[in-house]
Order: C-alpha cells, then sequence, then structure tokens
C-alpha cells in the first residue's frame, strides 16, 4: 500500500519551491548551451516518439529534486497499485482500469468475479468481428446493401476522443488502404447538431453507436431518439441500424432495439475511455480492428515506459513533474497544447477533457480541502495556424503560459509541394522549431514594441507519422502525465463530482421546479 | 483629440482596486435578490440581443465606478476618433477601419485621396454582382457548368471569422433557402490538410479564394501552389478557378491568374476581417449577398450602440470595463466563451484570435512596458458538449474562470424532438440556465467532494436566432469590447509585432542559417 500525502507535506516540494526560478532559459538556451540541452534533454518515448524538454525551465538541479519528489510521492508505487486493481477512484469506491483495456501483458485483475483483462479483451475481439462483418457485408442493411458510414452519438468520453482520433487517422488510413468507413460524431444535446449530421449522410447506409455507460445520459438518450425519429420517417427500421456501447447492467445491454451491444465498466471513466470499447467500436468500423489494435499496442507500450522509476527512463511521469513545478513553483496557470499536425485538429479539445475534468479538484482523496492550486487550464489549436492567431499574446502578452509542442516528421498523405526551395512539411516543421527557440530565447530590441522577452518555456513531443500506434502512445503518455499529476496532488483524478449540480438543476428548470435567478433567467429564455 | 494614458494613472482605476471583493456573489444570486439582478442587469443590444450580467461580482457601487473609468478613459471619444479616421494603430501608422466596412451610416473618411466608405462599399457590391453571376451560371467551370463549391485558402484573420461564420450559418441558410454553395477552407501549412479538402471536393466544380492581404503569407502561397497543381493535375485551368482577396497593391492584384480581385487595405487588420471582403466573398457565394448584406447590418447597428456614453445603453463598453474589473482587480486570468450553439462551434476559436492577438501585450501605446495584466486567454466550447468535458474545474478548480455564455431562444433548423417532457433546444436552454445559477450560487454538501463554492461569475449574450443580423451583431460586440478593453489597457490594439520573430527564425531553418539550439532541433526534426 502506498502512503496518500499532500503536496505540501512533502519534504521534496519544499525543496522543490527553493528552486523557483532557477533556470535562466534565455541564457541557457543561447549558443552551444542551448545545442546541448536539445542533445540532452530527450527522453525516449513508445514508438517512435521522443519528450525533449530542452525548452523547460529545468537544469540537473532541478531533474534532481523532481526526482526526490517522484520518490517521496511513490509515483511508481501508486501507479503499481492501480494496475494490481486496488480502488483508486475512491470517491466511488471503484478500481480504475483503463490500461488494462489496452494491455494484454498486464496482470489480469477480478473484480465481480470476472478477469477484467479478458473482459476486456473480449469486448476488443468481439468488436473486430462485427466491424469484419460489416466490412465484408454479412452485416448489411434492409436490402443487403453495404453500410458506408458510421455515426457516434455520445457525449464528452464518449465523443471527444474517438472524434479526435478519427479525425487524427482519417488521412492515414486514406492513404494506406484502411479507409473503411466514413464517420461522423453526434453529441450536443442543441437539435441542429443531430440536424446537420443526419443531412449530410445516406441514412439507408448508415451505422449509428448509441455510446452510453449509464444507459441514462440525457443528451445522448435524447440523439438517439432524433435519429430513431429520422430513421423511421426514411421508412428504416432502427434496430438494423443501431449498435450500443454499454455498461452490461445498463439499459442498453440487452435490448432488441440495437444490432448488437458491446460492452465497457465502471472502472474505465468515460475521458480515459477510448482505448475501450468507446473508441474500439467507431475505430475499428472506420479503419478496420487492426488498426485499432495497432492503436492500443503503442498505448500499452507507452504504459510499459511509466513503470520506470528514473524520472529519465519515464517521459510520463518526467512531464507530469515539469508541469507541476511550472504550476506549483513558477506559478504559471494555464497550458497551451499546440501539435504541428492538421490531423491532431481536435487533440486539444480531448486533452482538455481528460486534464481538466481529471485535476480541476480543490479536495484531496479524502474529502479535504488542499493549499495549493491543481489542475491547470489546457487550451490549443493546431500549429502554423494558431501563430497567426493567438500567439501574440504567448510571445508578448503579460502572463507566462508553458507549451507542449507536438510534431512529426513525415505528413500522413505525403503529398507535397516545393515552393521557394522547400516543402510544406519542411515549413511546418520549420515553424515549430522556430517558435521553440523564439519562445525561449526571445529577441532584443530597440523599440520595445518589437522586443521578446524569452524565458518562456516549452517542450516538445517528436514522432514519424501520425499513424495509429503512434497516436496510440501519445494518448496514452497524456493519460499517464494526468495520473501521476493527480498522485502528485492527491486528487482523486478519476471523479467528476463537479458535473452534478448543473444536472440538478436542469432538471428542475424542466420540470418547472425554480425560483429566484433560474425562474427569471428560463422565463427571459422562453423556457416555460 | 483624447488623452491617452496608462490604466494606472487614472483615478477610477484607484478607486476600482478599492472595490475587490466587493461583491458577495452567492449571496447576491440567491432568492429574490437573485431574481432582482436578472431582471434589473440586461442592457439591450443589437436586434434581439440582449447582454445580462446578473451573475457578474458587480453591483451598482461597482457600476458607478465603471461607469467613471469609462469617462476618464474617454472611451467613447477614442472610439470617435478612430472613426473619424485618427492614426489609431500608431505603431504601423494606420487607420483603423473595420467599423466602415459595415458603416454605411458612418462620416467618410479619406485616406491616400480615397473615400474609403465608398471603396469598402464598392468591393462588397463588386463581390455580390460576382457572387450572382456564379449563382446564375454566367460565371461558370471550363465546361460552362455551375460552380458548387468554393474554398477559401487563408490563414489567421482570412480564416477563423469566415470560416467561424460559415459554420454559424449552414444550418440558417438551409433552413431558409440560403444555402447556395458548399464551402471549404485551406489554412495549415501542413500538407494533409490542402490534401483532405481537396479530396473531399470535385476540382472542376470548386472555385478558390486566395486570400492574403500582402499577397506573401507563405502559408497561404504554399498552399496555392498545392491547390493549382492539384487542378492542373486534373486537367484544370487554374485562372478559371481562382480569385483573390488582397491588397490593391499586391502582386496578387491584377493578375491574369486570377478570374478576378476584390480589395481590402491596410487598415483592416486580419482578425478585424470578416465584415471586409476577406468574409465578404466566402460568404456571399455560399449563402447569398443579402445573407452578407445583412451581417454586416447586424454589425453596424452594434456599432451604433457603443457610441452611447451611458454604460448601461453600451454593451460593449460594460463587458469591456466588466472585463478589465476581473482582469485587473479581481485577478482572473483567464475567460471562457461558451456558446449553447452548435451552430458556434468555431466562434470561441475566432474570438480567441481576435482578443489575444489584439491585447496580449505588455508596452502601451507609446512603447512603455506597463506594469499591469492586459488581455487574457481565451478558450472555449459549445456547451451543452463542454459540460460533459472542463466543467469539471471551472466548478471545483482552484482557479476562477469568469465565463461568457451565449444562447439563442430557437435553433435554426426548427426540427426537434420531445423527450422526457421536453425538446432538444428546451432542454439545451434549461441547461445553460442551470449552469449559470450553478457557478453562482454554488451548494452546500457535508462531503467537501460534493461541495460548489459558487461565487464564479459569468454573463450571458441571449439572442432569438443565429441569423445574419444577429451574429453580425455578436461579432462587432466583441470586435468593440476589445477595442475598449485596449483603450483601457492604453494598448495598440491593432498591430501583432509578436508574430514576426518566429517567421524570421522559420526562414532562418529554411536556408540553413542556423546555429546552437535551432540547428539541432532542425537536425533532429529531419528538417535538413
Amino acid at each position: 500500500m502506498s502512503n496518500w500525502k499532500n503536496l505540501d507535506t512533502l519534504k521534496a516540494f519544499d525543496e522543490l519551491k527553493g528552486l523557483k526560478g532557477k533556470v535562466n532559459l534565455k541564457e541557457a538556451m543561447t549558443g552551444e548551451s542551448g545545442a546541448d540541452r536539445v542533445r540532452k534533454y530527450s527522453v525516449k518515448m513508445a514508438g517512435s516518439l521522443s519528450y525533449n524538454f530542452a525548452a523547460k525551465q529545468i537544469d540537473d538541479d532541478v531533474l534532481a529534486v523532481l526526482a526526490k519528489l517522484a520518490d517521496e510521492a511513490e509515483l511508481v508505487s501508486k501507479y503499481e497499485d492501480l494496475l494490481n486493481g486496488e480502488i483508486i477512484n475512491t470517491g466511488e469506491n471503484r478500481k480504475v482500469l483503463h490500461q488494462l483495456t489496452r494491455g494484454q501483458h498486464l496482470n489480469p485483475v477480478m473484480a465481480d468475479g470476472v478477469d477484467k483483462r479478458k473482459f476486456y479483451v473480449d469486448q476488443q475481439m468481439r468488436i473486430a468481428q462485427f466491424a469484419a462483418k460489416v466490412h465484408l457485408g454479412e452485416i448489411a442493411n434492409e436490402k443487403g446493401e453495404r453500410f458506408t458510414t458510421v455515426v457516434q452519438i455520445g457525449i464528452g468520453g464518449s465523443d471527444l476522443g474517438p472524434r479526435a482520433f478519427y479525425l487524427a487517422l482519417e488521412g492515414w488510413a486514406k492513404k494506406n488502404g484502411k479507409f473503411l468507413m466514413d464517420a461522423k460524431f453526434i453529441s450536443n444535446v442543441d437539435p441542429d447538431d443531430a440536424t446537420a449530421v443526419l443531412d449530410s449522410v445516406d441514412l439507408s447506409k448508415t451505422i449509428f453507436i448509441l455510446v452510453s455507460k449509464s444507459g441514462t445520459t440525457l443528451e445522448t438518450l435524447t440523439n438517439e431518439a432524433f435519429v430513431k425519429n429520422a430513421l423511421k420517417g426514411a421508412g428504416l427500421d432502427p434496430s438494423k441500424h443501431m449498435i450500443a456501447v454499454t455498461s452490461e447492467t445498463s439499459p442498453l445491454a440487452k435490448s432488441a432495439e440495437y444490432l448488437d451491444a458491446f460492452f465497457m465498466d465502471d472502472f474505465v471513466g468515460g475521458r480515459f475511455s477510448s482505448t475501450s470499447a468507446v473508441g474500439g467500436a467507431v475505430l475499428s468500423l472506420a479503419f478496420g480492428p487492426e488498426a485499432f489494435a495497432d492503436f492500443l499496442a503503442g498505448a500499452s507500450e507507452e504504459d510499459a515506459l511509466a513503470l520506470n522509476k528514473d524520472i529519465l527512463s519515464n517521459p510520463d511521469m518526467l512531464d507530469a513533474l515539469i508541469g507541476l513545478y511550472e504550476r506549483n513553483v513558477q506559478g504559471y496557470p494555464a497550458t497551451a497544447v499546440l501539435p504541428y499536425s492538421q490531423a491532431l485538429s481536435r487533440f486539444a479539445a480531448h486533452l482538455q477533457q481528460v486534464d481538466m475534468e481529471s485535476n480541476g479538484k480543490s479536495v484531496n482523496r479524502f474529502g479535504e480541502p488542499v493549499d495549493y492550486v491543481t489542475g491547470p487550464t489546457i487550451f490549443g489549436e493546431p500549429g502554423t495556424n494558431g501563430q497567426h492567431s493567438f500567439y501574440q499574446l504567448l510571445h508578448q502578452g503579460t502572463d507566462i503560459i508553458p507549451l507542449q509542442f507536438i510534431a512529426f516528421k513525415n505528413s500522413q498523405a505525403g503529398n507535397d509541394v516545393d515552393i521557394q526551395g522547400s516543402t510544406s512539411q519542411q515549413k511546418l516543421l520549420a515553424n515549430v522549431a522556430a517558435q521553440i527557440v523564439a519562445f525561449a530565447c526571445g529577441k532584443d530590441d530597440e523599440n520595445a514594441n518589437k522586443r521578446f522577452e524569452g524565458g518562456r518555456p516549452s517542450s516538445i513531443i517528436i514522432g514519424d507519422v501520425a499513424d495509429p500506434k503512434t497516436l496510440g502512445a501519445l494518448l496514452a503518455h497524456f493519460e499517464n502525465k494526468i495520473m501521476f499529476q493527480g498522485f502528485l496532488w492527491n486528487l482523486n483524478s478519476f471523479d467528476q463530482e463537479g458535473v452534478q449540480l448543473g444536472k440538478v438543476l436542469a432538471k428542475k428548470v424542466l420540470s418547472k421546479d425554480t425560483d429566484g435567478a433560474l425562474d427569471v433567467y428560463s422565463r427571459i429564455m422562453g423556457i416555460y
């Protein structure tokens, strides 16, 4: 059993606070010292990925204290507890098993008399078989025609991750002959969302995936009704066009209203469910079960690295520790996620959920308020687009915002043009290299308006190409980073009580059980 | 001439600082007091919109000091100077005329011997005529077939606003018989962006809009070459498929390589160019010139409100002042923009640019460093999606982040389903009403993990439906808010020197003129 302690009771944290402002990043990154750092401060991740933290406000002294902190906080031991099936989600009295959804090398975990490793593998295999039958036309529409499109109905964790990775892999799949079905997503309870998606597909050739663990998510059930109406209106039988991804105990599990149902459970939180059936069904249908298996393999390989006690062999833990130093010692309130890859256009939106919903908390895992700041604000857009948008503030604004760059050496499609002596891909990469140095080193100028202070920290994750294995590793890196940060802050990163109050009050509005401000807002908006 | 002074030299700002923590929002918004505030703290905007700030940490005392601050900072007088053509963009020695692009009621402004009001109107009319010819098939492809699709090639301000408003109006247009052409956008220099868009269109029936004020934007010219290659590869003549939106002095202006060219000028910054030819070409082609004219009319009506000296008759200035109070007195570093409207799926990304690129600065308009914080971090996603993502942190995280909600009483398409006694639209609105009250009032609980502190401020803009006029007003509101905040902080909100250094260093990489860290990064990424 590990010892769960608040961050501010750890001796190494006291020591770390003494290192505030230790590194002059501008000096460190200038000249030969900078070149040395870029060569030296790089840690191997799974597959072709590496995590380079040369442009962070870190040196060997800071690293030494971060290593002490990792030991004192027993980070790896807590991760081992989690993998061994301890009740890490204390508030909800649940195990935390998302790593097991991709962890065929991990020890089995028993829960409710079930071998959970086998359970997750079984679901993956059932999905693979189902997808293969759809691709072969063995499962087809009423007229025996092949399904060409899949639409996922879900919200939050049932939407953001699967959507981000569908978008991330679409270009790869088209290039590599793996583009088997088009996928779309309906999430918002705004009826215009479902309307737009339904208008854009051939309903007769579309299969819908209803994703709700509990089978009670209001938005998702409402959108299901929306879709069923549309199917019936088109003379189609909804039960021939829908599958469910849900828990075995949900009302959706054994319903004749679905072609089939695939299962998840309470040990995989929505935001950590991309590698479960929640991501598995849509990604296996769109790109084939092999691509999804590769995605899991990448994640699993990264999960294994996260077991290393040496912080320089554990990129996920190292990233977590550096982030903690920036948040709790340097005092930076936000982090920008900036992938130089159009494929990752919605990756930051997914990370925004994983991070902010996991660690945006003020009480520790024992329900006691903490006296330090926890999860930062996460936002981001792909580069080079962001350069022409909010980078002005990042370079010259009054706040310092640490940056997480991501780049791949190669584009997915391999299409390119040579303009003014370089390809688009070279220009893309030249920009991210330039930005790291510009943020770190700045530039002096007589005109203060053209001056760049520098000293703005960033790290970069570099890979060969955005393929399934690489993206699985990338996902696991951030999931594990967030898990380690939760351990450091002594939070339960796996519940989300903060979403409940809004749900309760919304129900009151819909049943007109309101008074005061809520009543007046409701009337102003014409709800009743 | 107005007096341009730093915020911290204004007496009213000193007085405002004395009002830190003045309002206990939880108390103020509970019971009958809350109902009164919701009724009272609402200001009319253009068209059907209203700005309700009941759930801000504001009372009549704070409002009185904000009114003094508005007077002392001469906010309206500075706006009048701007409209009258003074050189407000001092760093670049330029007038600031984006309001004039929609301001047919405004006084003419002469520049370089040209009546600029007439110039913008002329461009709008030329675009309207061009679009009408395309819609009628008078301008057609090589085979005389009608163009069905328009693709905008641009980045930053040439992309984010036009894209956000195209997405925002697509559902409205389909419902109202105004959906004339499909539009897509290419922005990123990542070759996978252009590849994906080009794969998704019928090139023979596509017209491309190349948008670059200078005619030298690297990403845009690179993507132009990409597109021209694709057109030639398909046996098509690029000059029959492309138009340009640029300045009259750019190399693109009088080129035989384009079907036609429409003009903007240096007095309209990229991020403020949605109402110029930059937004006009694509929106007029997609939805018709009348829809674009309505969009301008809504913006213009809001611009007129911004001339009111009374802060309770000037929603743009009021919003700016409240934001300043939150940033510089209450000390909040970010603002979340949360539209409960799927149509506004990319609106926050556009505002992120307008705000962060305008006011993310550390030196005043005279080039002197300022001693106070300026532009905040802006991020956001549509509700209800965000509720299932990052709202956990907003409710229970350790930082307070002010919220800007937006909602429309009606959906665009009017399609809906009644589930459990309410429509989707009612559920959508019930959620936003519930969130405002949940954030403001919180909820006590014996279990600290289920406790909501409350006291988290928000405002909401409410309108009837997301139609062109309403969206124009919404855009102008935020543009003007940001302008007024720039005046308060004494910044030049209309240049963007912070984007230059990255460009310079990227060029060095591409010409291998590097050393130190930049060289090593370039080698690691395989650029050379």
